[in-house]
């Protein structure tokens, strides 16, 4: 999207009446025939833009896409938009390749999806598949809190869409209720061993899918009775994920852990840890209470055990 | 290099003596024609192979190259070598992307050699550059103690060449006497954020250089009167690395270091850290006692103060 256009969404979005032509070739330092061409545009992608005396004005903004989730977003990221990607982490990688940052790719659907460890990761059409590209100025070491951050962010989309959602350890979030997955988050970097160089935050969150589409063990937000607007969420994701800075991160996940407190069974490289979970660490360790004491674990898949 | 051309050269290292064509071609599970094919390649190699009634011997092993590397080589590591690359890092990624691993990129010398931060390395012809490639099951957290692990591994092969090298925290090799530089390490990676894809561990060491084609603040071991052999020094470097597990690394680290003990002034993303260097913590951490108390600098430059 061209930084025209996407400062033009800014302005119309920004303004609480109508906007006239002068007054936006005038505030996007353009002209105002290249005004007129951008407002075609955005009608051409969905806008329903009025245009009277008075100026512009958007009285209707498309369900989806590029345009649609930068029209609003608090957060100053560029939006790429495909219907259809094998990956969006695979996109969003080419572009760090390329230099970028500070850019979101979103899909409509994903044909390859990935989890973590190279798992599949289900991706039918209705869900929001978006991977945020940043370059923190931190150690490889900081990264696991970019995760949790995402995590926060994607949970605090879905209770904003009325669905009541909590994390399981460390970027798994559940419906409360049922503890069947909405979302995961997938992280993948590349850096120096004391520097990021880029890091890829890759969200796939179940909004609106029908629970037959997904896995047994997966539910959605429409399935649990929630308002599946994608454009929302996707910006409410990109909005949450920007605001929270490492050092904030980690209260903000515990207030929404369902973790902590748990008797959980954690599989790590180095073995099997049992126990409670008692903490979260900076940068994303999970403290759990074994009988030989606590543990910190850094890596692993955690199972919450039901009580016996 | 082909599986069979390091087997023969394992072989041949192995051996006390002369070894027959037919015991080669058993033990390689290959044609005795095929040995012959391969005891020519490696005589055009410049290796001096000697063949009588008994058998094939290795009187002669060039100066350097992938077949003089790996003879006698006791490390899983295959061998590649350019006389001249861009950076061995750069290279070494190539394959990292083509999915290979326990792989080595030796350069005779680098036009593009970097250093942390994308610093340039200066890297004329007679140095020692060798980039590793691995894929440890570990998290990125765990990154840097390979780095260290390297820095001993370059300290080591530095004694045994009989120069007197010590490490500067947390992984420059320096002359203890003038501490000055005799080696750096460059560590890349990329991984999910808590498993590593693939590690690079690119070593530039200055060996068989003249101090004049160096910067003022760095020598060789050459200049130190060192034994100023490329070949032994790398396969040093790595059978040393290779034979450091994570564990081990601290211990190691802390005989060969000689920033701990001394006041250092520690620039960190976080801001200027001043004190004593009273240890490293796992992964890498230096820990700096400052008039505030203990500081824990998980990345940064560091540099040793002179006593006032």
């Amino acid at each position: 999207m061209s930084d025209t256009r996407r400062r033009l969404l800014d302005a119309l979005a920004a303004a609480d009446g109508p906007v006239s032509g002068p007054e936006l070739a005038d505030r996007l330092g353009v002209s105002r025939a290249a005004v007129w061409k951008q407002v075609e545009a955005l009608r051409e992608a969905g806008f329903d833009v009025a245009s009277d005396a008075a100026g512009y004005a958007v009285r209707g903004v498309p369900d989806y896409g590029a345009d649609a989730i930068a029209y609003g977003l608090d957060a100053p990221y560029a939006v790429e938009y495909h219907d259809r990607l094998p990956s969006t982490n695979d996109r969003a990688r080419e572009l760090a390749v390329e230099g970028a940052t500070d850019h979101v790719v979103v899909a409509g659907e994903q044909t390859g999806g990935r989890g973590r460890l190279d798992r599949p990761w289900s991706s039918p059409p209705g869900g929001v598949y978006a991977s945020l590209l940043v370059r923190p100025d931190r150690p490889p070491a900081h990264v696991p809190v970019f995760t949790l951050a995402a995590a926060v962010a994607v949970t605090r989309a879905c209770r904003e869409a009325g669905v009541d959602a909590v994390i399981k350890w460390p970027n798994d979030v559940l419906l409360a209720e049922s503890e069947r997955k909405l979302a995961g988050v997938l992280t993948e970097m590349e850096g120096e061993a004391d520097r990021v160089s880029w890091l890829i935050v890759g969200v796939g969150a179940n909004v609106d899918v029908a629970a037959e589409a997904l896995p047994e063990t997966a539910t959605s937000v429409r399935a649990a009775g929630g308002v599946a607007d994608r454009r929302r969420f996707c910006q409410r994701v990109i909005e949450a994920f920007h605001g929270l800075d490492p050092e904030a991160t980690l209260p903000a996940w515990r207030d929404h852990a369902v973790t902590l407190g748990r008797e959980v069974r954690v599989e790590t490289p180095g073995g099997v840890v049992e126990g409670e979970a008692v903490d979260v660490e900076f940068p994303g360790a999970l403290v759990v209470r074994t009988d030989d004491g606590d543990r910190v674990v850094h890596a692993g898949d955690c199972e919450h055990l039901r009580p016996a």
